[in-house]
């Protein structure tokens, strides 16, 4: 069953068949430039009578067997599964993104950051705004943006650098097939394509050499097919016949790589087959007395949190790239995320791992909590980037949903004091589960992005001049920096844990500056992942590393590797100085790098993650 | 340097030496019998200026250097560092545990638990008491535990079965040296030995059937040479040299292992050489900014606390057999903690291992805090028990000794109620820093041990009539089960927390008890290591396995494995019943075993171990 063959036809001879392609293709249109979260289309259904009623088992069942079903209701949602048109019922909220993205060419840019809907742009008025309805920002104009965007980078609406607009697939290898085993993967019934379009968009993560590249309509090589298992099953027998025919193969997750390990190898003659894990993306059981729930690895982050909030629950996993990246990734490269401070890391959320290998399948005997004896296997498993195998299925810690959620922010008069502040948090060992340390820079930058609305938008200046009206004279606008706190939890603890902090902070000259301010910092962390490409509209790129370091080294770090920077920019002849700016949260710590034509991208990202070493920094940690 | 050869002597023609053999060697046997915490003799040395008075770098220098400095004082401790006399001033508090061990036979009993001096027996009267000087408990007589253990366990006073009262060296098999490994492991100057003493010692842990072989005088195949490298460099000599020869490397820790992981295989016929860490115990540094100290692995955990403690610090790491198991053996057997609730096991301690393997030394290149990048080395090493190399170095977290320590207790009225209070606790994430849950068995047995002097051993019974006299009789003291707690933290929260625990507890019928009660709790657990061999004096032996298993499975675990023990003695023709106890702490389970004339002792293991397994736990967690 070729994806090619059958996208946008309808199969199992279905009511909605015989409507005829064309009506649904329309809705289709319609549904798509919305087509994640589900939205609800009150789409009678006549006669009713043509669907069954059998209701039971629907969570856990397949989309296939579903349509084997059919179903009443009069509420539904329209959408592209596996390329073919689906009608599906409201109550089905388990529709995740993850299985929309078989069709990631209806919902993802090609060659830039997220939605298609979803971008920054210079109207034509030359002010910035936020396209789409996504986000909390999205339809709002941001007047201080461009101003900031030409003095810090010298940049000029005038002198534009745009992307290529379509993804031109005569321009993209010619994929060299293995025939063999296309033809076993075709007897296996698991749907593939060597569509160019399916290949560009797994040929890449988001490191900034591949998106400029992109951008630039080029491509080097990519893989020669996608394949979209179902299930772990048909992953053993991909992996399997992968084996037989000498083929390679490249687990995809949420694409958002940075490491660079989806590219392909240049040299590689071999056929390069790309195996999509977006459609195992069920939960398959949660285990409430023990806390724990079984899931397939395509499952993005989004879905993931959704579909356990509607039980109650959560992992409290939050990387930045959550929107897109998936369970199977996280465990692939080792994730960490914005409340690692209360749930802890990848490592210590997963309590088993079932990945698929070249000699078979890797799984412990046990979903036991802890095993003393050792080596652990899961330690082998994460952070090998997908080299090992492809992980299919994951049991991982859940909680009950905070009771209680409240966000904070701290501003202190320099990096200095707010990076010492945050040791010591560290230190008494009361880290709120967010705690964020911006500096300057990103400051400065923060506020920049302030919308012509007012709102909880209001720029965080404006938020500390309302409340601190006067204390807030003491500090240089140009040293301050500010941290934004998450705390969860119930009630009474995040109010004492709040205090126990504040008052932590004052000790370092932090004043407590609102829970808008904070609330405000968190809300912009999707959003200000469209920035670079609004930038590499103008010549200006931009990229970010994380890494981690001993207490006594931040400072140097920070300083160094800015320092570091500038000067390499300068020694190869960049005519505007590079913006670099850093956050620090209470392990590890972010170091983002914009900057106008730098001459060869991959030496900056080189330059930099040499710095980084050499600082004490072990490595640049690239799971953001 | 042979061992061997030396044993005795002074060397550096010291002003001891001029006094003669014999006076020292008297000093020396009195000494001996507390040789460990080292005492202070005033000790005049006349005369005094024989000694020199270079004071500079001591901490850091070997005791061999040391004896070439010379030393002027008056406090003297005097002891045997590798089996030579050496006298060395108080001041040298450094001195550990782990150094001493190189002649364990001077400290340690060679077929049973602990410190040679340390044992309960039943006296003349036909009382119980502890031995010795080292505990809490020593000196003292415990009226009640001879009528419990003859009606527990039928045993009675009359029917002796004494252990062989010394170590028959004639009987230990004579060792299969391998005579161009000696040869070279002589020009590298490391010190070893092929006595039979040196050898029997290091070719056990403590599982039952081990102790149980040496009580009756049987040696099986036991390494045939013993080495004692000096750091790192001569560990590596020594498996250069290992290897070079084809002679097997046993790496010996603090010999507490119930994995049976130092048994040689009887079939070997290669030379076996057991690698002693004990002479590797300094702490290299501490990084107070970072909270991190670099130490030998073959530091004793009593030891590492101390040292720490000394400069304000601690680990927190302390597994029951912290008195003689070594930092290196945690790192093999992915050791736990009872404190792990706030410090974690030792995988969330360790921030860096050296690791000598045969192929070359394996070590990560940085000391940073998280890598994201895998597969993480350290989770190869730790459980591996030894079988892929010597642990030589560890960096490991440290922390503040904490400003506040409470303990604390809770009844109820029955198991069930205490292990679903400690479900909800774990679910509230405010587990202190230590909670155990003993069943009615321990806490009845518990009674057994009280001392005849009253102080904070009174039995928890009476502890709990003080505090409960009315509300206490609700409660059947068939049924009931205690819980013992440890906070640890600044004041304020330690009682905020101590608060919210008692709070849970009252949900599930559980009724605060007192922190005397707690603490003895606590006070015994390093005693009740050593009456395993008081059982055995008289027919009755036994066990103690750990796991860990989900919630929802604790209590079918407890239920079955005991009954499968009943039911398993009972069949094998067992006269008298097991008795069989378990203890619950917040992630893993503690059975104990006791019971007569077991037929076949290795079979008990068996047994309890599949049962285990087979009730979800996934394998005896053996690092206790």
């Amino acid at each position: 069953m070729s994806h090619e063959k059958h996208r946008f036809s309808l199969n199992n001879g279905f009511v909605v068949k015989q409507k005829g392609h064309k009506g649904f293709t329309q809705i289709h249109t319609a549904v798509c430039t919305c087509i994640y979260p589900p939205i609800v289309l009150m789409f009678s259904l006549t006669p009713p009578q043509l669907f069954g009623s059998k209701k039971d088992g629907v969570k856990q069942a397949e989309i296939q067997g579903l349509l084997k079903y059919g179903w009443h209701t009069e509420a539904m949602v329209l959408t592209a599964i596996r390329g073919e048109l689906v009608v599906i019922p409201v109550e089905w909220s388990w529709l995740t993104l993850s299985r929309v993205l078989f069709s990631r060419q209806e919902v993802m840019k090609w060659n830039g950051w997220g939605y298609s809907d979803s971008r920054f742009l210079f109207n034509k008025k030359g002010q910035a705004e936020f396209t789409g309805r996504r986000y909390r920002l999205s339809g709002m104009v941001l007047p201080s943006l461009k101003d900031w965007f030409e003095s810090t980078f010298g940049a000029s609406l005038q002198h534009k650098s745009p992307a290529t607009a379509t993804l031109n697939a005569s321009a993209v290898p010619f994929p060299s097939l293995n025939e063999a085993f296309l033809q076993d993967l075709k007897s296996t019934g698991i749907p593939f394509s060597h569509e160019a379009e399916d290949r560009v968009f797994r040929a890449h993560g988001h490191c900034l050499h591949e998106i400029f590249a992109l951008r630039e309509g080029k491509f080097g090589r990519v893989p020669d097919l996608v394949v979209w298992p179902n299930c772990h099953e048909d992953v053993v027998k991909t992996v399997d016949l992968a084996c037989r025919h000498n083929v390679c193969l490249i687990p995809y997750g949420g694409g958002t790589s940075v490491s660079s390990a989806l590219e392909c190898p240049p040299d590689e003659t071999r056929c390069i087959v790309s195996l999509d894990t977006s459609q195992m993306s069920r939960i398959l059981w949660i285990d409430e007395k023990n806390l724990t729930a079984h899931v397939e690895a395509g499952i993005v982050g989004q879905d993931l949190e959704r579909l356990l909030n509607e039980s109650g629950y959560c992992t409290g996993h939050e990387p930045d790239s959550m929107e897109f990246s998936s369970l199977g990734g996280w465990v692939a490269t080792r994730a960490s995320g914005m409340k690692k401070n209360v749930y802890g890391n990848i490592e210590d959320l997963v309590v088993h791992i079932k990945m698929v290998c070249p000699r078979g399948v890797v799984e412990k005997s046990c979903q036991g909590p802890r095993v003393s004896i050792g080596p652990d296997i899961h330690h082998f498993i994460m952070g090998s980037e997908g080299t090992l195998g492809v992980v299919t299925e994951v049991t991982i810690k859940i909680r009950p949903m905070p009771e209680y959620q409240k966000y904070g922010s701290v501003v202190f008069p320099n990096f200095e004091q707010g990076v010492a502040c945050l040791r010591e948090v560290a230190k008494q060992r009361c880290a709120p589960a967010s705690i964020r340390l911006m500096d300057n820079a990103q400051f400065q930058f923060g506020h920049a992005l302030k919308p012509q609305v007012s709102s909880i938008f209001t720029s965080f200046l404006d938020g500390l001049k309302k409340f601190y009206i006067t204390k807030f004279k003491g500090f240089d606008p140009h040293h301050l920096c500010v941290a934004t706190l998450l705390f969860e939890g119930d009630r009474e603890r995040v109010l004492q844990h709040e205090k126990q902090v504040y008052d932590i902070a004052a000790k370092f000259g932090g004043l407590a500056a609102g829970e808008d301010n904070g609330q405000r910092g968190y809300m912009l962390t999707f959003v200000i992942a469209y920035l670079r490409d609004l930038g590499m509209d103008y010549y200006v790129i931009g990229e970010s590393f994380e890494t981690s370091v001993p207490w006594d080294r931040v400072l140097d770090l920070c300083r160094n590797v800015k320092e570091r920077i500038v000067r390499e920019c300068r020694e190869r002849g960049v005519q505007f100085p590079p913006l670099a700016t850093c956050r620090c949260v209470c392990v590890s710590l972010s170091l983002t790098l914009t900057l106008r034509e730098a001459l060869d991208r991959r030496d900056l990202e080189h330059i930099s993650a040499e710095e980084l070493g050499r600082r004490g920094g072990p490595f640049p940690d690239v799971t953001s």
